[in-house]
C-alpha cells in the first residue's frame, strides 16, 4: 500500500481521501490554514467531517495547516491539491518549500492563470513554481464531493502530459464506485474544470428564468437544454484555445460536470438568481455573501482575454460574453435567444 | 408567404404550426387517423388543442385525415410529416400517393430502419418509397412540444444532403423564440433523433437508482452526469456506424435533445421504473399502458444489430447494452458501475 497526502480539508479534498483510505493507502489529510475547525472536528472520537454527510474512515490521519512538515510529504506517493481556488497561492508555497524530492502532484483545486503567452492553465503555471514536482496531473469530472464521500458511483479522468503517472495515481484511487480513466491532455482537463463553473452560471439561469408552472420543479426544459448545448460547444472552442482539445469538453471534465454543476453549488445558485434578473453585486452581498463562487474569477480572466487582441470575437462566443457582462457590468444577465444564429 | 403541411395533430406536429404560423405562413395541420378527436376539438371556437395548452392560432387550419387531397399538397411549400414512429408506414404512403409534384418533406418522426445495409435511418430508406419527395429533411434539438407551443425559445437543427432545401425551410420557420441551424448531416441528425430516446431510459434510471435524501428531488447527481456523458460518448459512435458525424452528437441532436429527453416523458418514465428494479414488461403492462414508447423499438432494432455481427462489441457499449438486455429479457436493469473501465 502506499501513501497519499491530501492538502486542503474542505469537501473535495476530504471526500478524495474516502477512495484511497478504501483502497487501504495511509492517508494524510492536511487542512489549509482555514481548514483548522475541520481538523479539531475530525479529532474527535467518529470525527464527522462538518460539511460531509458521513464518518471518514478511521485510516485517514487528519493534520492541521501549521503542523505539516517536509517529513509528512518525504514517503508520500502522491500529494493532492484539494484546496479551492482561493488557495492556489498558498499551496504552491506549500509545495514548493516542502516537496524535499520528486513527487507527483494531483490537482483538483481548478483556475485559470495568467502566463507569459496570455491566458493559460494551471498546468501550464504550476510545474515551474514547484520545483519538485515531477508531474502535474489534472482531475475532472462529475463529481459532487458529499456523494464521493457517501460512494454513490462516479467517474473522474486524470489527466497528465505523462501518462504513466495518471495510470499510477489511478491505480491507488479507483474502487468500485470511483471509476477512473486517463487522458494525456491536461490542458483541456485543467481548462474545462474552470470553464464549467464559469458556464454553469449561465446554463443555471435559464432554470428560473423560463417557467412552467405544469412542472413539479417549475422550470421550462428546452432553454436550459439549448444553453447547456451551447455552453459544451463554446466550452469545446475555448479549451481548445487554451491548449487542449476540443474531444475534452465533450467528454468526463467537460459534459460530465457541467452536468453536475448545473442545479447544484455556489455557481448555480448564482446563476438562478442572475435568472430572475437580479444581480451579481447584489447576490453576492446577501446569499452568497462570503462564498467563493470561482466562475466569477473565471469571468474577470475571460473578459481580460476577450479583450487583450487574442482574436476571440464576442460573436462566437453568445453565452460567455452575456456572463462576462453581467458579472463585469454588475447589470442584469441579457442572453438575447432571438440574437442568436449559427454559422 | 408560403403554405406548410403538416400532417400529424399530436403535439409535435400541432406545436410546429405555431412558429409556421407566427411567420404568416398559410398552415393546413392533417391530422392523422388517430387524431380524429384533436382535429374536431381544434374546428371548435377558440380550438385549444387537447394536449397542449395553448390554443392555436386561428390561421391554422385543421383538416381531418380522410379529407385530405392531392390538391391540399399540390401548392405546398414543405410538408413536415408530424406522427410518431408508429405513424411512419402510413405517413409513407400519403405522401406516396399525395405528392403529385417534387416537394421538399421535413421529418420530425423519429426511428431506426432496416435496409439494404442493414440499420440505417429513415434518410436511408424512405426516399426510395416516396417518388415525388424533392429533399429528404431531418429535424433534431431540444424540442418539448408544449413549451414549443407556448413560445419558450429554444433552437433546433434542419438537415438535409441537399442544404439550400434545409436552409428554405429554415428561413419559413425561425422566429425569435425558435432558432434555427442547417446541416448537412442528415444521417447524424437522424440517427442521434432516435437514438436519444433509448439513452434517456438509461439516463433516467440513474435518476431513480441513486438516492440523495437532503436533495429536493431526492436524486444523487453524480451517477446521472456520468452516464449522461456515457450515453452522449456511445451516441457519438452509434451516430458515426449509422453513416453520420460524431460532431453532431455533440450539439442540438444529440447532447441537446438527451438532456431535454431525461427527466420527462415516456422514456424516462421507463427509465425512472427500471431505476427501481422494475420491468420493462411491468412497466408497460401498468403505468405506461398503451403508450408509445419509441426507445423500446430502438432497442430491439439495435439488438439486432448487435447481433448481425456488424462488429459491435458489447464491451464498447456498457449503457447500450445494458438497456438492450432490460428490454429484450425483460429483466431489471443491470448496469454494474464497477465494471466500467475506460480504454
Amino acid at each position: 500500500m502506499g501513501k497519499i497526502v491530501i492538502i486542503g480539508a474542505g469537501v473535495m479534498g476530504s471526500s478524495l481521501a474516502v477512495p484511497a483510505a478504501d483502497n487501504g493507502h495511509q492517508v494524510l489529510l492536511v487542512g489549509s490554514p482555514l481548514d483548522g475547525p475541520i481538523i479539531e472536528r475530525l479529532r474527535q472520537p467518529g470525527g464527522i467531517h462538518p460539511k460531509l454527510d458521513a464518518p471518514l474512515s478511521h485510516s485517514i490521519e487528519p493534520l492541521a495547516a501549521e503542523q505539516l512538515e517536509a517529513s509528512h510529504l518525504a514517503d508520500a506517493d502522491c500529494v493532492v491539491a484539494g484546496v479551492s481556488s482561493p488557495g492556489i497561492a498558498w499551496i504552491t508555497e506549500i509545495l514548493q518549500t516542502g516537496l524535499s524530492r520528486p513527487c507527483p502532484v494531483a490537482f483538483v483545486t481548478k483556475g485559470l492563470d495568467e502566463g507569459s503567452g496570455g491566458l493559460c492553465t494551471y498546468a501550464d503555471t504550476l510545474p515551474d513554481r514547484v520545483a519538485h514536482m515531477s508531474d502535474f496531473i489534472g482531475i475532472g469530472g462529475p463529481c459532487i464531493a458529499r456523494e464521493l464521500a457517501n460512494r454513490q458511483p462516479t467517474a473522474s479522468v486524470y489527466a497528465s502530459s505523462n501518462m504513466p503517472a495518471a495510470q499510477a495515481l489511478v491505480q491507488m484511487m479507483q474502487t468500485s464506485y470511483y471509476r477512473l480513466g486517463v487522458s494525456p491532455d491536461v490542458a483541456g482537463v485543467e481548462a474545462c474544470a474552470a470553464l464549467k463553473n464559469f458556464f454553469a452560471i449561465g446554463v443555471s439561469a435559464m432554470q428560473t428564468r423560463y417557467r412552467d408552472d405544469t412542472r413539479p420543479d417549475g422550470q421550462a426544459k428546452n432553454p436550459t437544454a439549448f444553453v447547456f448545448t451551447l455552453a459544451v460547444a463554446e466550452m469545446a472552442r475555448l479549451t481548445q484555445r487554451l491548449g487542449g482539445q476540443q474531444q475534452t469538453a465533450y467528454a468526463l471534465a467537460g459534459v460530465g460536470d457541467l452536468h453536475v454543476t448545473v442545479g447544484g453549488g455556489r455557481n448555480s445558485r448564482l446563476g438562478h438568481g442572475l435568472g430572475t434578473d437580479r444581480t451579481v453585486g447584489d447576490l453576492m452581498a446577501s446569499e452568497l455573501a462570503g462564498e467563493t463562487v470561482e466562475g466569477i474569477d473565471t469571468a474577470r480572466m475571460l473578459a481580460q482575454w476577450f479583450r487583450s487582441g487574442a482574436g476571440l470575437s464576442r460573436q462566437d462566443y453568445p453565452l460567455a460574453t452575456a456572463i462576462i457582462d453581467a458579472v463585469l457590468e454588475d447589470r442584469p444577465f441579457r442572453f438575447d435567444f432571438s440574437e442568436i444564429t449559427f454559422g
